[in-house]
Formats: C-alpha cells, structure tokens, sequence
C-alpha cells in the first residue's frame, strides 16, 4: 500500500445524534482556545484570553527582522517589505472585535465534526498596521484585478490538500475603506504574540477570523477569482457535500453575557441568591451596527430591552449592555440577542449548515438561584 | 423542591468505555487551554500560550493598587501588604516549568470526568516574587504552626462545597529553599496576567499547578493540618471512591515532543517525507533533576538515548534534549521518555487513579511518512 497525502485526512463528517466530542476535536479543543466569558467584562481583551484558532502549526519566527513581505501578481512594481520597512508607512489603529466564523458549531445537531467552539471564540484587541490599500497603490494595482490572495506561513494538510493558509479578498474589499483592512504588526500595542501571527497578520474588520490571514508572507493581486482550498472548499455555507454554497464573510450579529454569580466546576452552571443582580454584556454585527439588545431570563418566551452603551467611535467593536434581572429561587436559562441597524438578528432555533460557520444561535446560561437561606 | 448547594454539583463519576468527551468537559476545554505543542520550541512559554486551568472564574481586578494580601493566624505580628508593599521586600526570579495535576487525564480509560487534558497543560516561566519564607520571618511565626493555608479571591462550588479556592502548604515546605516558595506578581517580567493570578500568585517550584494558589488575598498559620477541599477531597490519589488516598505534590517525571513535520488540520496526525529528521523536546520533573530521555519510533518497543542540554542553573525548568530519527515510508509512533536521578521514569500502560491526577503515560505521536514522490 503506498503512502500518499489523500490517505492522511478523514472525509469531512457529521456526528452521530448521540456521538460525544471525539479525541480529534478534543486535541483542537486542548490547543485553540475561547474566551472565558467572565472577560466580556474588558473593553479590550487581555493577551492570552482572546480566542485562537490555528489551523495547523503556529509557525517558530525566533527572529522578526529576518520575515519578509511580498508584494506581487498583477503589479507595476513587486515590493519585498521587513516589518520594519511597513513600520515606515503611515499606521492605523484600529479596535476590532474578531469571531472564529465556526463559533457555535459544536451546539448544532447533527454536530459538524471539526474545532468545537460553544460560544466562546471571540475577543476584541487594538490592532495596528498600515492600511493595505497603501501597499497596493505603492505596488500600482494593474487592470483588470479580480482578488487579491494572502499566503500564511503556516504549513499542513486538509482534506488531503497539503497547503500553506490561503485566503483572497475581492479586489474592492482589499482597497476599500469600509472597512479598511490592515496589514497589522501590533497587538494592544505590543508585537504580535506568535498565536496572532507573529510578526505580520491581516485584520479585516466585520469579517470573521478566517480572512484574517496571519503569519503574512505574500499578498498577489490576480486577474482571476481564487480557488484555493480555504475559499472553495471550506467556509462555505452549504446544506448538502454537493452545493457550491455562498462563501463567509462577514460577522453575523451576537450579544453574550457575562455568566452572572460564581460557577459550579465541573457543569458551570451559575449559581446565584435571590434578589436584583446586574445584566452585562458585549454585542457585536460586521453587518451593520448593533442598534438593540435583549435580555431573556425565561429561555426566549419574554425579552426585556438592555441599555446600550454609547459605541464611542469604534465601529468594528463590541458594545458594551446592561440590564438587571430579579432572582428568584430556581432553575432559568438567561439569554441575550442582538439586532443591527440592518434588522438581522439572532435565532432561538439552530440555522443548521454543514460546516457549522456563522452560527448565532443565542446563548443559553442555566442559573440556579437558591433559597434565601441556603448555605450548602 | 428546595434550592441548595448541594443540588448544583453532580457526584464525581468516570465516563463509560464508548463515552465520548461530554458537553461538560468541552466547555472546560474551550476556556482553558494548553501549549500547542509546537511551542516546546521555546525555553520560556510566550504568554498566552503557556497552560491555564481555573477553577471557578477569574477574578475581575481593574485596579491593583486596591489589592491586599493579609498574613496571619499563629504570628507575632500580622501583615498586610499591597502589591506595592511586597515590591519593597528582596526579589527572586525563579524559572519553572509548571504542569497541570490532571494532565493526560483524558486519555485513562475509564477517563474520570473532569478537565479533559491530553499532554499539553503544561509551560514554562520567569517568576519574580518575594520569598514566601520572609514574609513568614516578618510576621513572626509562633512554635507549633503546622501548616500555611493560602486563599485565593476565586470562588465557586465544587461538589456542593461553596468554597474561595484555597490549598497548604506544611510549615517546613512553606518556609523552607528546595524548592524556595514566591509571591510572585511578575511573570516573564511583565505583571501577572488575570489569567496566571494578578496580581498576585503563589509559586511552588516542582509542584503541580494545583499549590500555585492565585489571585493570593490570605496566607494564614495554623496549628492543625488543613482540611479544606482542595486539600482532602480533591487532589488526592485514589483507586477507589472511599479511599482517603495519598496527597498529590510533586511533579513526576515527563518528556514531551514537538511533533515533526506538519499536521492534519482535523486528525492531527503527522506528515513527513523520508529521511532523517531531527527531533527536539522538553524534559523535567519536580522529584528529581532529569537525567536521560529516551526516544522510540516504534511506540516503545526500542529506544535511544536523546541528547540532554546542560541544566543551565534552572533546577525547577525543563530542559531541552534532541535526537535524530530516519523517517521511511509508512505509518510510526514516536514517543519519549524522561527519568530523574532518583531512578523514577514513564509508563509505558497508563498509571490509573480515580481523579487521573499525576498521569505520566509517555506521549505518543502518530507520524505519516509518505513515499518519495507523494504529492497529494
């Protein structure tokens, strides 16, 4: 029997209605991680707490000055940038909230087998680089540009395509200023960390973290759409393995709430006493400005308006809410949802694809209140 | 029906054969994280990709100047000190390789059901603190002090106990050099991160995570052995429910490895082409210094010896061993193993307990080499 690539990767899957998580997704799970949603509480992330999805090795860059930036495809004049060449051009900062577009996957029934995010894969950092638009009139964009491809350093195989990450941007989104994507080499205002891409990633605000192309090494302007693995094979929304399915992009609205009490370890269930307890929050749309948020505390049947905090200039980032609830002895499952200026909003009920992207099912956090006199 | 305590928590439990990881595992999992394992690579872990297990929630400190840390019970003169305080006392930078208690827990079968690890909870740091040992002289501790209990600011319900998360120490471990106790409130120079305990953690080289009590708010003297959760009912080595079991402390002896080649996004199983491949890793163990590590590329069976890098003056860190490995054509399980100078090394069958605390089973590291000409 040989040994070839297209035996390596196991056919993509759906789980079986009964099927607990798989050692597959746990080793994704022990390596990527979420944001505990006690730091909703920050307006801005701390390292280490906003989300990581790494879809193969994190690439070792012991020394940054070394990387370089390639500017080419269909240009009057390829560029070859070290960090500190970008470091030369005009920076930008901005406060972006980034979503892992598989967010919610593994609430969904059938469960898509894959990175088994409940709600938790998000975070908010200050992010500064140059704007690539500025790359791209220094490199003089040809006519006739269709996309323009990013080329991550990071290495491996998918589906038995052995690939470094590749994402494309149609050519209007990558010069655009609505939002204005970044070449970006600081994090909250230190170096990249390697999780983040060390030394270069791409943000692009609104767009859900897999455009988002880190460890940056090529950016090519094409005069063709491009098919590569990550575009047309993964992230796209589809019901059955055959449709070509719409492709992901932009982040659809969620609110999620800061689980309010303290938690039991193992079933996080929160615990509170009873009596009137703060509500708070972050929500979020690439779509369109969240305009609205909701607050449940019976699972969905009545909505209560949380108040909004003003969105202080930074569109492309959360909003912070609050609202109060009264406890009273017994089981509920408060929830929350976001609306945009767009009138999307979030589904009580799972809106079902196969990979599972772009899922804003509300969040469900059961919470027990006790008695007035309950000590254990 | 009343609402109690003890009605949040279910009873301990072990999965059955077939189980596969529960919801309740999972969303451990997602929040906290381990070290990819490609960040071996590095002798100091960058923050964020270091392991992070908390209990309950992290404590949400905006402003550090409020915090005090209070030493008292059986002493002559009790303090309290804010971080700013505790800057005035001599400084200490220790480097240590911290490793979660229940590392590889998920992969013991029955698995008991807790925080699923598989090998990963681990890192390394540069700690600076105060030796705990003088903080105890200037308080003054009375004769007959027989443990030190630390309480951290984290609270939650742990099998139906509402509890701040609180561990000891005995008085001679606590004030004693080998290993020499910190309240540390730096972490590779920078200030503790929410998640590692700002701003202020207990370190406790050579012990598992599960002493380096967080979020430090107490130390207290007392002239009884403490009793507390933490301390009784977990974190004990038990084969049988009823057992009283033995205490965990020390970190037993473990190597890992940076898997070769690159990965399968989904399986995580490694690619490699034939040839010889050099193989790098890490080693330690908080009974002993280690002495040898050993490589097999054919899940045991035979071994060879790995090259051990000096210890460089860091007793309590891992230290870095290399190796070679001639990859030909098929399907190989590399795996490692370490063992200190008092004799102790790795199973190669799993060590079961009941709380799969303390599990060195040697890692195993699927590898796929492909033939000369594979190209996918």
């Amino acid at each position: 029997m040989g040994h070839r690539l297209d035996d390596v990767s196991a056919p993509a899957r759906l789980a079986a209605p009964d099927e607990g998580i798989g050692r597959d997704e746990l080793a994704l799970a022990t390596r990527n991680h979420g944001l505990p949603l006690e730091a909703l509480r920050y307006d801005i992330t701390p390292p280490g707490l906003h989300y990581v999805l790494t879809h193969y090795d994190i690439p070792y860059v012991p020394d940054d000055t070394e990387w370089q930036l390639t500017v080419g495809g269909l240009v009057r004049r390829p560029l070859r940038l070290t960090p500190a060449d970008l470091r030369a051009f005009p920076r930008v900062t901005t406060r972006v909230t980034l979503e892992c577009a598989g967010n919610g996957r593994a609430l969904l029934t059938p469960r898509p087998v894959s990175q088994p995010w409940l709600v938790e894969a998000v975070g908010t950092a200050d992010w500064t680089g140059v704007p690539l638009r500025l790359l791209l009139e220094e490199a003089g964009v040809e006519p006739g540009a269709v996309d323009v491809v990013f080329t991550g350093a990071d290495h491996g195989v998918e589906r038995g395509v052995e690939q470094d990450y590749q994402r494309a941007l149609p050519i209007g989104t990558a010069t655009g200023t609505e939002p204005e994507v970044l070449v970006a080499y600081a994090m909250n205002g230190a170096p990249l960390p390697p999780q983040h891409g060390r030394p270069l990633r791409l943000v692009v605000p609104g767009w859900y973290g897999m455009a988002h192309v880190k460890w940056l090494r090529e950016v090519t302007v094409t005069d063709t759409a491009f098919e590569g693995f990550q575009q047309s094979v993964a992230y796209r929304l589809r019901q059955h393995p055959g449709d070509a399915g719409e492709p992901v992009t932009r982040i659809v609205p969620r609110a999620l709430l800061v689980p309010p009490g303290f938690p039991d370890f193992m079933s996080r269930t929160r615990v509170v006493r009873p009596g009137p307890l703060p509500l708070e929050g972050r929500a979020w749309s690439g779509r369109a400005p969240v305009t609205r948020v909701e607050v449940s505390a019976d699972a969905g049947r009545t909505w209560q308006e949380a108040e909004l905090e003003p969105a202080a200039g930074h569109r492309w980032a959360w909003r912070h809410w609050r609202s109060t609830w009264t406890a009273t002895p017994g089981e509920h499952t408060l929830t929350a949802r976001a609306t945009d200026a767009d009138g999307h909003t979030q589904p009580l009920a799972q809106p079902w694809n196969r990979g599972g992207f772009a899922v804003n099912l509300v969040q469900r956090v059961p919470v027990r209140c006790l008695d007035e006199d309950a000590h254990g």
